[in-house]
């Protein structure tokens, strides 16, 4: 068993024993539920995989990755509210399957048990968590709500959009591979280097999302087009925008809003993108943001001489063959 | 002006000067707006006359005054989205000026806020805070959970009713003056008595609200009969129930549920609350909370000479000429 698939099994039989067993049930039989829907845990992995990376012995590293992943279904939960979705990881959402009111509260005590979690570690390890924690947690927030308030504009820039991508997506994983290496005791300079690699790869991740929304392949069961007959802002329509022509604009404007022909809506929207060559684009500027990842973890070589275990997991994500 | 007059003052000021003017506007406007609504600012002000109380001159007094109102702001802007209120204060709440998302991330926004400003005050004053706030953030959404789950059970008792409003009201009182009462540097026994004191207090409070819900002047300007046309399980309904003979019993069941005629639903609840005399009974429960409390007050006179600015504002509140 490699290393990788090893942590994934440590921090998952962790994650199991963390069950809420108190009451009211009704509180806490939602963030259980949520809990087991499963996916990746790409936090958590992260968290002990820069860990292991900087040679850690911590006995609180597991505690750390599970108040991150616990952070990120909070923030699941919420977003699944705003966005009236109706299912996550194939299952009916927490609001779907109870009730509005049951998954605001059982989502605001994930995040107040996160917290909770995040001080003991702080306590307990004698490094200072909390308030970089709490930084990052507002971002997120400040990054949700300008990705709502993008859909009712016609003006937001590339700019805005990455701005955007990387405080709602990135720095979380910046900071599960930061306070990860923190634990293993990684000097300051280092954990800041650590931050901009896991930020600059969060970016590129979210931007492969987005590529793989329009032009993936749909034999992997996933439904290809969501971005595009949900008239999302995303990072090929922003730059499509900015490159069509008077005529492409019509037909993209004359798109927008509507629903009744799903798959002819997909392909005269991706064909427009094709055209002006944005799937080329996006690609470019997701490989700048791995390859400024590269550079990133090359340079962490000297203080990190066994950071292959993180840079290896993070390269399989991106070639998602994890 | 007497103390409790500037503390008011001080404390509004202060308040006025922690406007959000970050970005994006649309997730900090709510917060402003839920701040600006008003209000006894019972919580902050009872933080700063417990620290006055205890001789206090720290420097954090305000900051920490204001995240526990932060917090309460928080809970009031969530249990308004799970209660459907259309108004808070004579205004329209969040998420009917603005909507339910920006309603959930201004909320969530607003604990995290709460949360840096606390670990803040940890950092800046050497007293240990955080752990004790996440506690009692946990019970206050135990205890909303609680009331929502109420709504739809017909055995709950008088025992698990207060428990439910000593964790959905009473202990952020208890904590807003045991806060205080730390930053002033009283020891750690008084402010576990203060605790007792404020959750005492507390309780008597929402008792006395349910009380006034139904047996309240009208000429006050509030809505007179909103719980027994909700069919709340309150204080007065459960012992009611506990009470009623058969017939009454059934009086109850048939006005159970329906809001065709509100008028009279409201009379015949309430004779039939009467004739048991459970008006007498929340009466003298309620006394003896506040003589609990009282006589909690009397021993810390010791320790506290100063506590009459304190107790002074509590009466006040217990005999609603604040």
């Amino acid at each position: 068993m490699g290393i990788q698939e090893k942590i994934f099994k440590d921090y998952q039989s962790f994650e199991l024993q963390q069950r809420y067993l108190k009451d009211p049930q009704t509180l806490y039989e939602p963030i259980n539920y949520v809990l087991a829907l499963g996916g990746k845990k790409v936090r958590p992995v992260l968290t002990c995989l820069a860990h292991e990376a900087g040679g850690g012995t911590s006995s609180n590293i597991l505690k750390m990755a599970y108040a991150l992943e616990l952070f990120h279904n909070f923030t699941l939960l919420h977003d699944d509210v705003m966005d009236h979705a109706e299912q996550r990881r194939g299952k009916p959402t927490v609001h779907k399957k109870w009730d509005v009111a049951t998954a605001i509260l059982s989502g605001d005590e994930m995040l107040i048990q996160t917290c909770i979690l995040i001080n003991e570690v702080e306590q307990e390890s004698g490094h200072a968590f909390m308030s970089e924690f709490l930084t990052m947690a507002s971002e997120v927030c400040q990054g949700q709500q300008s990705d709502m308030d993008f859909e009712n504009r016609d003006n937001v820039t590339l700019d805005e959009y990455m701005e955007m991508i990387r405080k709602k997506t990135a720095i979380l994983l910046a900071v599960a591979i930061k306070f990860g290496s923190r634990l293993a005791g990684i000097d300051g300079d280092t954990q800041e280097v650590l931050y901009d690699y896991g930020t600059s790869a969060g970016v590129g991740f979210q931007m492969m999302d987005d590529y793989l929304d329009t032009y993936g392949d749909s034999s992997f069961g996933k439904r290809i087009g969501g971005d595009i007959l949900e008239d999302k802002k995303t990072w090929l329509y922003i730059k499509a925008m900015e490159l069509a022509n008077a005529g492409q604009k019509a037909v993209l404007a004359n798109w927008h809003g509507t629903s009744t022909n799903e798959e002819a809506k997909i392909d005269a929207v991706r064909s427009i993108y094709t055209d002006l060559g944005v799937d080329k684009l996006i690609a470019k500027e997701m490989e700048k943001q791995f390859e400024h990842a590269d550079q990133l973890m090359l340079s962490m070589k000297n203080q990190m001489p066994n950071i292959g275990v993180l840079s290896d997991y993070l390269n399989r994500l991106a070639k998602r063959t994890i």
